[in-house]
């Protein structure tokens, strides 16, 4: 999966003292972002391009907090790709440490000009195509999840 | 299930023309805050009372947009409650025309002195037993999520 | 003033067991939304009539912390309007108490098609005209500002 | 001044299609955090040992849009220490063409045991001695601010 590290910063903790976790849906952003930088491209092409990615779903599942001013990482690939759909995978893990903090899915279908479904364009396929892979997606529905 | 009243700020929007995803988080809090409000308690009394309710897990389907200066309604009530956790149920929809705009849930374990899992007090386990009840779970897992 | 009251919200909170400094701003914004709002429009009907207002300057003094669950208001008013920009004035009180937790101003200038300064239409410079007025924006800069 | 480089997210952009204007006093979080790390230390260090430094005055001169995905520096410099409070200064620049986008300042006082005020203590105020300088905090009132 891409790797990319992030620092917790203190308007992302909250009164317990840990982060937020609305937070992590930022950091599951930055994460397929980043994964689409290193292939070449960027989400910002991708929207000139006439095509957007709104999210349909978004799971998380927090397993240790993460604290003010750590660096954690966030490890993101493709789950699958559908016709009209693409569901990426997330871990967020303690970077001095590698203890895994969380981990996540978000799905997203494609949309073109007016807003209307649209299969993915070629371009946009084969960058998919050629992504890191998440773990198998049934994971976030049995262990922890 | 309880009923609270949100308008979307600007601030809650990106350049896509709608609220930002990682909002409904807090949109999620909001809910449940103001339903235990509404059962004559409220969330900073059970943390003053030394209980912490993290989130475990978050999911959320997204149906349709929220936009600028639009009336939302976050819907909320009890899924289910277990020894050590609770899971609470929502719906976003739109307090205009009524429009499901989105679903989803947290889960949250009960955390005691040194943050130790623990059972639920028996005034916070009355409390989750009055409130209003989500409908079943399942259905974040089939129809639309 | 218009007064408009508010909840702290768990994620507005930081380890510091206050309200994120970053938060006030949004306030404000809200605090000059629902001032357009009393007056019989929105700024939700600004935009769509092809007029924006950035923000071009924001200022806030911080007095007292603002705290989880606390219930605050926004007061907000015009401090002066000038040929193509505006100015709000704001004070953010603890609605138990009456207590001034912050004050602050922004500026925003009009921008009409394509994002050009323009002078306010007529409509707008009316709206502002009968707006609340906030105590002179002198006072920013002198008493604990 | 220190010098440190952001991305702007989606979820920092509004739907003018520029970051919201709340955000920047993040960035300025961000960009005094990161000096700090500069000299050796760390703001979470800081209040470990045992001083906090609450901002009691933000400003911030917004000249020119950020738009999403643009990379953009924080440079940050201390402007004035006090007894009692240090001010520092803030400049958010385009990487990628030098464009000033925004300044601003932050005014922090320094807390000690049960949140009451104290001078710095001795490692803290060298450590702000050595501090980068930014340009003369009358600026803000001036050109441009």
């Amino acid at each position: 999966m891409h790797h990319f590290a992030i620092r917790v910063r203190y308007g992302d903790t909250d009164q317990m003292g840990m982060a937020y976790y609305g937070n992590y849906m930022r950091w599951f952003e930055i994460g397929r972002a980043e994964m689409i930088r290193s292939l070449g491209s960027s989400y910002r092409a991708i929207e000139e391009s006439g095509i957007q990615l709104p999210v349909v779903e978004a799971r998380c599942r927090y397993l240790q907090p993460a604290r003010y001013d750590d660096l954690i990482a966030v490890e993101t690939g493709v789950l699958s790709v559908g016709r009209a759909s693409v569901r990426f995978g997330y871990r967020i893990v303690n970077e001095a440490s590698g203890e895994l903090l969380a981990h996540g899915i978000t799905e997203h279908c494609f949309l073109g000009a007016g807003g209307r479904p649209v299969r993915a364009p070629e371009t946009l396929a084969a960058l998919l195509e050629r992504a890191p892979r998440a773990p198998d997606a049934g994971a976030f529905g049995r262990a922890g999840g």
